[in-house]
């Protein structure tokens, strides 16, 4: 029932916060014999770390997974995947000053509400510090679905503020701190994000996530179908405000001739359902659309109240991401990945035998 | 961890196939002592019928719910709420050309590969029909939700295809078809459709939901944010392609200093959050969109394959909605009602302690 | 979460009250593909029926199922399966009396304290009615089993109040009321509850469920143990107050050179395990044992209160079993099926790459 | 889903391997503002910690907690709380022998046969180590429980082999090495595990575990009863065998005339319902008796097979508890707590109105 879980076989429990002693997960769920090792889950944490380009928050953590249980011998065991990584740069003083304020955009005055009080360290459990544990376990899944299914994930950012990114290749996403899958408007879009640095502004962007190669059949309607639960994983994440499969909301003004993507004894004819019908995968490619609001920590002096409710001005100096989307990609790429390795679990539970038949025939 | 129940303390069981004997839901969790009859049911039921204008499908079923458990002397006792609706207007022989081809758009495809076979006869499983029951459970949680915390949830379609329609009352809902909250568009509408039934093609449609009065401090971070149960349910309903919450996609392009929301002495300014900041509620109307895909049943002539995998053209005839958005209004509804009562007594199980405080202060 | 429902991958949904329209059950996660049909259902609940002999409530119910939906043609579909019994036999003017009054032993008490109130007709929701749905689930479940992986489940009563029962023939215990593997004992066990119920008063007994023929492998710990979810599912039935497993309480007195069973290359030496160690089952019979109360309503006079709190003697007079423990048997097999289906899918969920392996090889 | 999380709302994820980098737990669903540091939860590992007395195992560890998150300021939060403790006297050379061999009366066979393969070392995780954080997680409900409702958890055993101990009081328990609530008695317990260790074999125990001053009104039937859950826990806690509460199995050979509680207007007269009716609790004190096998690692020689299938002979040396046992108490009393206090939670989110108005009156 935890709210802090994600998945029903493959389950995820994350726990921490940004300046306590560790953040981190336990997996459970996850199949025995699946070769794994720190370096698997180290290159995705490295990733999403911030740090690495001047477009994003200069808050250098290691963030050095270490696998405390599950792995024996290079294999998992079946058991929990213990997956701890430590703080290190908390810098606790930075923040000293927003205890008492409810900053605009961000979660002070709900966490206050619902809980009676907050961490107010570095934002303590809604910081954005928080996806790394979900990137560490996104990592097992991803490993897993590639090993199993040969499922390959993917993502790239497809607009920033009024830019729109055009797809122009796969091979460019990991080639700039953006995720653009464009080289030509990586000049444009650092021009960008140094004008609103400047500004002491952030702005939204919109990101894109693929997976391709899995079987038809995942999925659990008539609530928990793939697309549902897609959709729960990627609007649980920070800043996200919405999410859209296939053709999206571009389908309201669709005919049902145009929308419907017909079949053919060689394939799908197009891919407006993103990759689910029913609730159920097609064999498509799934994909999802994120639109992630501006980062709320901005230089720009914004209205708000203190726990006492008497108004104050707020203005957040110090080091944070212009853009939160910028390293939405690798998060949104490991949420997909956490949600079809458990569908492709539990699909097993319940239609294994169609699988082992299949497998035989 | 059934896929056919939603909620995690409110649980709502679905049941039943488009034309077998009967569907319902089971209602588990819902507190006692909350005064229910088969008329509060039966009055969201009849908002979701077919039938009842000629824009949506002719099909009639009158869709009579009758409570199992769960009541006595009128009051919840606590116990589950068995909800039973009998299929009375099956005309199996409708479907029965269809049983061997997957239409395109439909579950058919999916369905076959996930379970090896599937219940043709009115989509089965995969009807919209089935949403008959979330419409019921949906009853209760609202009626709950009122009694106990006075909110109120509506919604309204905002666009047709490409016909966008202007907000002006939401006296004006009701006494349309459409759900549509401006009068002076109606006439449009209803041209749109009855040119949509001669081409025999069907449309898309963007619907809102909006909850207001809820108190601050509901949703469940990290996984379990408000929103993100949200997006589940809502992504859950059939045809659904997006979901977004406040702002949605119009956050990608705009700035923090335009799209957080500020704080006042007397309450936020503006709601671009959508009444959800870091997974919490805030206090604020809980506002949600979503895309809904053209009904894929059109006359229109499509291609497709029949499970030998050869090709044929599939053309549906007979009784069906050209726009199923039509009718979505009262079961996102519905769905919003079961997430918000299911987040209430999560809340509660866990910050009861803060709401006795409350209630004594 | 809801308390309402048994298994986790293979999900049983109760509902209903003693003396409401109905009872049943939501069967949802059942695998497609399965041969099922009312008579399969109905043969398991005609083994748990009252009035079947004079030993037992002679209220007189049918318990007629009805499948309403989950299958087609003859086969489960793998969607929910709802199953419905109406209540026929009501006379709620029988119980009357007893709605302002706590019976000792009963749960009016707790349900009271827990609820509010109660649906005081035939003990509502604790009546012992409520394990019809139960077995009607444990009929597919056992079905599944059988079908797939061989297993065996039976059980028998090895007491009855003072009278040790022993062992002589399975064939021996369907041809007596009591669920008797002995012949010669059944004449001792009439006189006994031939006297009991001219004394008015009632006794407990013991029972022994025994699952023969499942692999090695089923049960998830830590926490979900095979035999934890065994004797979860066990205490759960009305009256029970001990479960044990293998040697259950005589492992208190036996040394670890006694208790350990030996392995052998022809397969273990003994069962002091009773098919489960560290939680996953060995391969050799599950040995289940459960110690059942005396029925709580007996002509005796006993002393309790009224809602008031103040003092009343109690007298039950009317349709109860004696020994609730005699219709205890086919319960306590419905209910190890049910665990044993759960655990048989949990396992292919997390092992089936071994399961597959193993069927290839 | 996951097998290792126990409790629903008090969630409790458990990870780890006896001689691994680290066990721990996470706790979710813990309400905030409980005052909680380490020292509450060490006092409780200490209880449990081997290497106490000459009849425990001599292996020594720490065993020392690290609270990784979820307090703040000395105050839970209501976000997870992690618990860290890392394992440091591995010693891992002892184990190197029996990676091959199935020892009787151990998870060695059931492991590999489930996952294929197991961490042979120290049991990993089917060690009794892992009890560790059970009882770290247990420290933190039992804190909640005392705190909000006045709920005192105590056990003690009852039985070791053949020597019935008598209960003479709960101030001896803590005085001596076996829990045992009576100080004569001592030098015979003391005599009888000094003879089993000179013969190299271990013996089984019963143990009894009380919570008193909890309300009436806690259990969710029909199937999580408040029974049916402790009946979950405590079968899955290592060794155990059998669970019964208030009369149990003595139950089978009573009358209802004898068994059922009466009720006066000054309380229940007697307890053989063991503070539970109908699966919801009475108010009064719930007890519960556990049978614990003898220990698996003895010095006598008895007959196995290795993963060749071939027959060998097992003899463990190195350092065990010769009666599993005798740590248990600490153990069933951090289980019952954690039952209780998801229930507690439980009946809060359903029932927390009726809470609420009596808070009130």
């Amino acid at each position: 029932m935890s709210g802090n879980t994600l998945g029903k076989i493959f389950c995820v429990t994350n726990f921490g916060e940004s300046h306590g002693p560790a953040i981190g997960a336990v997996v459970d769920g996850c199949p025995p014999g699946l070769p794994l090792d720190e370096a698997d889950i180290q290159a995705q944490l490295d990733r999403r770390r911030p740090g690495t380009s001047r477009h994003v928050t200069q808050r250098r953590e290691p963030d050095q997974v270490e696998i405390l249980s599950g792995v024996h011998q290079g294999l998992t065991t079946g058991t929990p995947i213990g997956l701890l990584i430590r703080n290190t740069d908390a810098r606790s003083k930075d923040y000293s000053n927003i205890a008492d304020t409810f900053r605009p955009g961000h979660a002070d005055y709900t966490y206050t509400s619902k809980y009676g009080d907050r961490d107010p360290r570095g934002g303590g459990r809604s910081s954005a510090r928080l996806t790394a544990p979900t990137v560490a376990a996104g990592a097992i899944a991803r490993k897993w679905l590639a090993t199993h299914h040969g499922v390959c994930i993917r993502g790239y950012m497809s607009q920033l503020g009024e830019i729109a990114i055009p797809f122009t290749s796969w091979d460019e996403v990991g080639k700039n701190p953006f995720y653009a899958p464009d080289a030509a408007i990586v000049p444009d879009l650092e021009a960008y994000m140094d004008q609103l640095r400047r500004d002491g502004d952030s702005i939204g962007a919109r990101v894109e996530v693929v997976a391709e190669h899995l079987p038809a059949g995942w999925g659990e309607p008539l609530y928990d179908r793939l697309d549902a639960d897609i959709a729960h994983a990627m609007m649980g994440l920070n800043a996200v405000k919405g999410v859209s499969i296939g053709a999206g909301f571009a389908c309201v003004g669709q005919r049902g001739s145009e929308h419907g993507d017909e079949i053919t004894p060689e394939g799908f004819i197009g891919n407006n359902a993103g990759g689910v019908l029913g609730g159920i995968s097609t064999g498509q490619p799934i994909t999802v659309s994120l639109a992630i609001k501006p980062t709320s920590s901005i230089r720009v002096e914004r209205r708000s109240i203190n726990r006492s409710g008497e108004p104050v001005q707020v203005q957040t100096l110090g080091r944070h991401d212009p853009c939160v989307g910028i390293r939405a990609t690798p998060i949104a790429e490991a949420l997909l990945a956490i949600v079809l390795m458990d569908h492709a679990l539990r699909d097993r539970a319940q239609c294994g035998a169609r699988q082992m038949a299949a497998q035989d025939g």
